[in-house]
């Protein structure tokens, strides 16, 4: 799929004007900007809030109340033991190049794509073939040294340059460097050669928690590690019962090496995460499969891109479960309903897809993994991931702190298991084998199921086994049918021992944000300057605005007798009584994305009836405030359409002189 | 006031007994338990969660939305040069002192706070009067060496002791210091003598943003800085309209020396904090004042604390204001909104004082400081400042990045200022004091209005005057009055430019949290372990729980429409269908503080009536789904009470046998 750089109402789109546009309304602007600022960090303003509230408050009802999931909220800072355990301290790294000259650290991944992708755009232009035209103007400022402009490259090389580009995240940091060899490739902004790809720890540390160095730590790079913390206590409180979700909403944080590209890469980010304890016997079955089964995805799996291709393949989610595309119910069921969220919010449709990850850019504790990635101007973007921790999480840390984060299943039926038993005899074997005695005893324990049933014919045919016992005597012992019973036996077992697997949905909340203000984005026909922001009223960061026509007296009891409706309500409203015209102050409005307006005009004190007008078809109702707040209050809770509202309020015809 | 021990419905408190509830019930738990935990730390379960989530909810209706305030949210992480400006870097500190055999590390004024109330304890014991007994099991376990036990103090140490005490947040650490030595106050655990109390930084450090170490920061102390640093963005987004209120609602980071007391004193903590913008020409008078001037508070105020006592003063805040006990309107609004606030979440208007804070004890950047404190049974708790911040912040930034944090206010009438004015002839200047010239007209320039007054006389009576200029001649210089003119002259100002004070209601929402649960929480009469937690229903967790009878099959469809009508109403509930008695589980719900429960019978199967009924009274009416939904719907509202509900839909009797 071709990256489709058009508005929503089909103009072309200019990534300038919408960035402007969400920095001058203050959804977001860089921090600290007085002190010049520091890249990664950005601030929400208003109606940025605002969205941000409406948008996790949806979250919320979609998984966590939906599901009954158990919200947890834990703390940012977390001890270095924990993060050690969990591996992030070794792991949770990306690869950096320094440009010994001017200093610059780069990433090395970052580096590689934009410099191939830089050479594949000067081939294409080569060839005269026209290319996508992103416009940033940052882009066109910047030297390109050692990026190679409208130079033709040889086919082979293009084909080349397209595998390696398709499989950029699969590559370790050595690759990298290869890489970088092979193809040349150098720092863009100064042509210089970098120093080979090194490692760097991605968490902010915190080097004393309270006031003796003793205790050290990180600000947390995920929120789940605390809610596997909680497993033992959330499970008591679930009353046993698996399976369950729990779910954290917060900040985390990445040291990232080089910021750029706005909300898509932050150091400081809001995270909603969900983590799913599922029994890992039973393939993963989820009882509510049936609900999502026929819901189409566009799918791009693992395979595909190792062949260095992007196709999608559209199918319901039940016959990707059914064709093992989607390893199991469970990660199928949250694939639909992050799907059905993001549609929810107003993402659209066709700039969706799940991207299976490649096995070397997976996160250090996946087993498989699935991201939803919605399309933007800076390409598709990973903005939900779902992954299969499997078991990983609790087992190092039941390690780690020898507390049982298990499950406890007691069995209906209790369960035969027929096992391989090695047993010695403890009278003659300990003088027997006197200061050896442990030793021989562990290698005994130490025999699999395979060689015990091997060693059990080799005793039955020869009285004795040879068993390999390092430090004793020639680090051969031999075990006569006196001293060791080798047998096949059966046990009962009334309860089944576990530790579940982890299926987690991982959103990171700004750059959703982020890539849905791209989708709602559209301009006024025959108006390029008039801005609109789509958002669906129940996400909208205000959801009806009031106007009086003007400043006259007569208009202000009426617009507080709104205000006490709609807030009474509980409808998030604004009063924009300013002087600029009406036309004007919906044309502002629209920037905010507001969906509703009322105005309150002379007719209004003649006989209290109100004119509503909708932002995108730009018609108008008008009736009583009863009527016009019942139908706001409606379409804000999504039970009635705009189309529904306009087929029973009379429609109300004006020459807007001013607009 | 003594403290008031008792719970809601008069029994005796027990802080143990409400500790281990609301642990056991996950409304918070220790964090990192299963590593051993971390002090200052602790995670929100389910139920905490929810009732954070709601109490947050009603903050932003109540404040934000309710007077139209910008909210924002900005980075945690924040640059050493911004704090160090703020002033956060030298003074955000805390006195510690450290028992040099054991290494233990105390922060100073607790350590003379527990100490001296150790010893009036004791003297009271001593004089066989009852003190209150405040059950904590951990503070039983400590020893006791250096805090006096049982012994009698002579009348003059007491009163001495007691006047200490009402100001002990009032000492500098060389002061406590003294204190220490003059009252031979040691750690009470080792009975050793400590070091000097020395500073200590309360600020968590980062010390590095990025791959390098150039750049290095904090974890913010409050939210204030980021939103002062969007001062001039929230200005122009408020069309330069004043007075305005910026309000941002997040985590917030104190790196406590030795945190105790669960939850009121935390290393990482939500911060609701709002930043009142106001002129502060015309005595900071605010708008709404008259909705709120009759509210009565109760006060302590800062002259009664430096009397060495602690009585309380009830007044309406518009007597307080008038009376300058409360500086201004703006101050005063505050202060009753917050009352209200505290109202509105449940909150016992008994255990709610205002207390002035003490010159030392205000933080470096405030003017004057309210505290909302609740009473618990840690005694009386700062739970939300109050402060007035000057001009402080804006200047301190303004001055550091030369950005105008500043207002410029057109004005409607021009205004004739009157000024001195010391002129110098520029033509005859130059030639005269050649390469001094630039000097000497900096000394005129820094002449002040008294002195201009003073040498314009001077040199009308003299015809020259006589200038300090160091470095110049002999280091004075004259001036004849050909070379210069002094003289009053008028001018007519259009705008009036001035730097707004900021008035900070700051919300610790943790400890709100936990004394509220305080507040509410009792147990049913003759059955002591029945605790209760009497969350309003629009603040408790869970708003209704749903009881199917038992497991019986024709429930289950009644159940689901019963969910459905809830769900589609936006009432969070949950469904209890354990195989515990229904008394057990109102029981259960009780203490998660659930305030409605329905019940499905096999009545309900015949005819589609249901009960529904109230925590507090465990009274119950039955009806038909719509009017219980129709009922709980108001209620949880606030649109209706359960007196109401019970007037008018048919109380049920019944014999809960198993109860």
């Amino acid at each position: 799929m071709a990256p489709d750089m058009t508005t929503l109402k089909g103009k072309p789109f200019s990534r300038a004007e919408i960035e402007g546009l969400l920095r001058r309304t203050l959804f977001y602007t860089p921090s600290f900007e007085i002190y010049n600022g520091v890249a990664g960090f950005y601030d929400y303003g208003p109606p940025g809030c605002a969205l941000n509230a409406n948008i996790i408050d949806l979250w919320r009802k979609h998984f966590v109340q939906e599901d009954n999931m158990l919200e947890v909220d834990c703390p940012m800072i977390t001890p270095h033991e924990i993060l050690q355990t969990s591996g992030h301290v070794d792991r949770f790294c990306d690869w950096m190049v320094k440009d010994p000259k001017s200093g610059e650290i780069l990433r090395a991944d970052h580096l590689v794509e934009q410099v191939l992708e830089a050479r594949l755009k000067g081939d294409k232009e080569a060839r005269g073939q026209a290319t996508v035209q992103v416009d940033d103007p940052k882009k066109k400022k910047k030297k390109t040294h050692g990026a190679a402009q409208a130079v033709k490259l040889d086919d082979a090389m293009v084909q080349e340059i397209e595998e390696v580009l398709a499989k950029i995240d699969n590559y370790s940091g050595p690759e990298l460097g290869e890489l970088m060899e092979k193809y040349d490739i150098r720092n863009p902004a100064t042509g210089n050669k970098t120093t080979a790809p090194v490692e760097f720890n991605l968490m902010f540390q915190i080097p004393n928690i309270g006031p003796s160095s003793s205790l050290r730590g990180y600000l947390r790079p995920e929120t789940a590690q605390g809610q596997f913390l909680n497993f033992a206590k959330l499970l008591e409180y679930n009353n046993g019962r698996m399976p369950f979700a729990s779910a954290s909403i917060g900040k985390s944080f990445r040291n990232e090496i080089s910021p750029r590209a706005g909300l898509l890469r932050v150091r400081e980010f809001l995270m909603c995460e969900i983590e799913h304890f599922v029994d890992p016997e039973g393939g993963k079955k989820h009882a509510r499969f049936h609900e999502v089964a026929d819901i189409q995805l566009n799918l791009l799996n693992r395979d595909v891109q190792l062949s260095g291709k992007t196709d999608i393949t559209r199918m319901s989610v039940g016959e990707a479960v059914e064709k093992k595309i989607v390893d199991n119910e469970t990660l199928g069921y949250f694939l639909a309903r992050i799907q059905l969220f993001l549609h929810e919010i107003g993402c659209n449709p066709d700039k969706i897809r799940f991207r299976q990850h490649m096995a070397s850019e997976m996160a250090h504790y996946a087993a498989d993994c699935w991201d939803a990635e919605l399309q933007t101007s800076y390409g598709w973007i990973e903005c939900v991931g779902c992954a299969d921790r499997a078991a990983y999480d609790l087992t190092v840390h039941m390690k780690k702190t020898g507390q049982p984060l298990q499950v406890k299943e007691r069995l209906e039926e209790p369960r035969t298991v027929e096992f391989w038993a090695a047993e010695t005899a403890k009278k003659s074997f300990g003088p027997r084998f006197r200061k050896d005695a442990s030793a021989v005893q562990a290698a005994v324990d130490a025999l699999t199921d395979d060689l015990k049933e091997k060693l059990s014919l080799e005793l039955k045919d020869a009285g004795k086994i040879t068993l390999n016992v390092p430090g004793v005597n020639d680090g051969k012992v031999e075990l006569t049918s006196d001293l060791i019973t080798i047998e096949r036996r059966t046990r009962t077992d009334n309860v089944r021992t576990y530790t579940p697997n982890v299926v987690e949905p991982s959103f990171g909340m700004g750059r959703i944000l982020y890539a849905l203000c791209e989708h709602v984005y559209w301009s006024r026909e025959g108006d390029e300057s008039r801005a609109v922001l789509s958002f669906p009223p129940k996400i909208a960061p205000i959801s009806v605005a009031l106007y009086p026509l003007s400043s006259h007296a007569d208009f202000k009891p009426l617009i507080a007798r709104l205000s006490t409706s709609l807030r009474k309500q509980r409808v998030h409203f604004a009063v924009d009584d300013s002087s600029a015209s009406i036309g004007k102050r919906y044309s502002r409005r629209d920037q905010l994305g507001t969906p509703f307006h009322i105005t309150v005009d002379f007719e209004s004190v003649k006989n209290m009836t109100f004119t509503l007008r909708e932002r995108d078809t730009m018609k108008q109702v008008r009736a009583g405030e009863k009527e016009i707040v019942e139908a706001v209050v409606n379409m804000v809770n999504g039970d009635e359409t705009w189309e529904e509202v306009q087929g029973r309020l009379p429609t109300f015809e004006t020459q807007e002189v001013d607009e």
